[in-house]
């Protein structure tokens, strides 16, 4: 029965997605939706997905929406996915359900939707992919072409840290993985790709951010390592996406002068 | 194996696991956490849930915290408990992981957070309990000494009713239940009992609100009547902070004359 994966590279959830098929050598077709060019608000995508979101799968002739039911789905049906990735266990799966809640309800909301103006906190919750605020505040406002908030930026830093620092204290002990774990849960994939959603940041303010987070740096390396070749490939995108947006920040800047 | 559930009946996450454990008759201690008292920042809490949120479980020796996960969690392990909750099936269960992750990052996020200052803003993300920004700025700004913003409540109510719009026409079509269904699941819960968090507005605010959404409103009285007389019990408590709110909010008024 065919899945097909309805996705922009772009969305941290849509890469995680992608990652989780490829590292579980499931047969899928990757249909991609580009939210820069609102593909994702055409009449022909709503029949997929009714939210305008991405990522999207639909599995033969079942529709599914939102990221983290998307991979628990997958971990559950794809043949011959190792129990690691979604444990079978009554409670390691609580703690896994645990972990994809606060990414909801933390990493991804605490950095992302505190620090941007309202306009834009309007558009950020309507694209369901700029996530931090302390990057829509340095990288995409001048995609909308709306000013960047340095102030706003600085205090998405300070939060985006804090949420990382939460994660090292509370779930990288005992462990290369989330949770003290040997192995990597679909919980890994979803926080690493929120994480290295910054490298579409500059250099600088990526290096900036991650400098004290020694213990993320490590993880994010093992979640590639565990998932090789296809991390590294599926972000690929984001990293060609940075001189294509530096160059719009320079035009913005030079309007506006 | 003696279950606690830490909680406090403000909260719509507490109501909706006590109202979960109550209609499936388990053995369960309920442990007031009252987070108007600061209960969740007390260091002895903090071993019972690092995140000083409730509401949060301890099964025997196992932890756990995040509503959506503690609901998974009890009714995957309290005897008995009705295969509707939260289906064996595969697709069944992953529709209601998708409901309850759009939970997480629609109706809660987008009613809740849009519009509410930055101070107000911080306060609601670490309490994690005033979930509206309608109701943040008509009932619980003054609580913490705060103004009430007019505007954005006039703006969280707007985008409460699209998201209540949202769920009547996506959710609740073929049966009296969210996705169709014939008896509740545990989404069902967790999204009424956001919705009923209204009731600690005044009459009127809540009447207005909810005057367009015929079905919502059939449907709280559904989950009320699948769940008798649990439901109405536990929320007895919002409805009994209507009037001190009241008082509150008229002494910070007399205050600022």
């Amino acid at each position: 029965m065919e899945l097909k994966v309805y996705c922009d590279r772009m969305s941290q959830p849509s890469r995680a997605i992608l990652i989780f098929c490829k590292a579980n050598n499931a047969e899928f077709e990757e249909i991609t939706v580009e939210i820069g060019k609102g593909q994702h608000r055409t009449p022909e995508f709503a029949e997929v997905n009714p939210m305008k979101q991405v990522p999207a799968v639909i599995h033969g002739d079942f529709k599914l929406f939102e990221s983290h039911a998307i991979l628990i789905y997958l971990a559950s049906t794809i043949p011959g996915v190792a129990d690691h990735w979604y444990p079978a266990d009554v409670r390691e799966r609580a703690k896994v359900h645990s972990v994809l809640d606060w990414h909801h309800t933390n990493l991804r909301r605490g950095s992302e939707l505190r620090c941007v103006s309202r306009k834009g906190l309007a558009m950020v919750v309507e694209s369901h992919v700029y996530r931090f605020g302390y990057l829509f505040n340095t990288v995409f406002a001048v995609v909308f072409g709306m000013p960047g908030d340095p102030k706003a930026a600085a205090e998405g830093e300070k939060l985006l840290s804090a949420s990382l620092a939460r994660i090292e204290s509370l779930w990288l002990q005992g462990g290369p993985f989330l949770l003290g774990n040997s192995k990597p849960t679909i919980a890994d994939l979803a926080l690493a790709c929120e994480v290295t959603q910054l490298e579409v940041a500059d250099q600088n303010g990526h290096d900036r951010i991650m400098k004290p987070h020694t213990k993320i740096v490590k993880w994010i390396k093992d979640v590639k390592s565990a998932t090789a070749p296809h991390f590294e490939e599926i972000h690929a995108a984001i990293r060609s996406a940075r001189e294509p947006l530096k160059k719009l920040k320079a035009q913005a800047a030079h309007k506006s002068e």
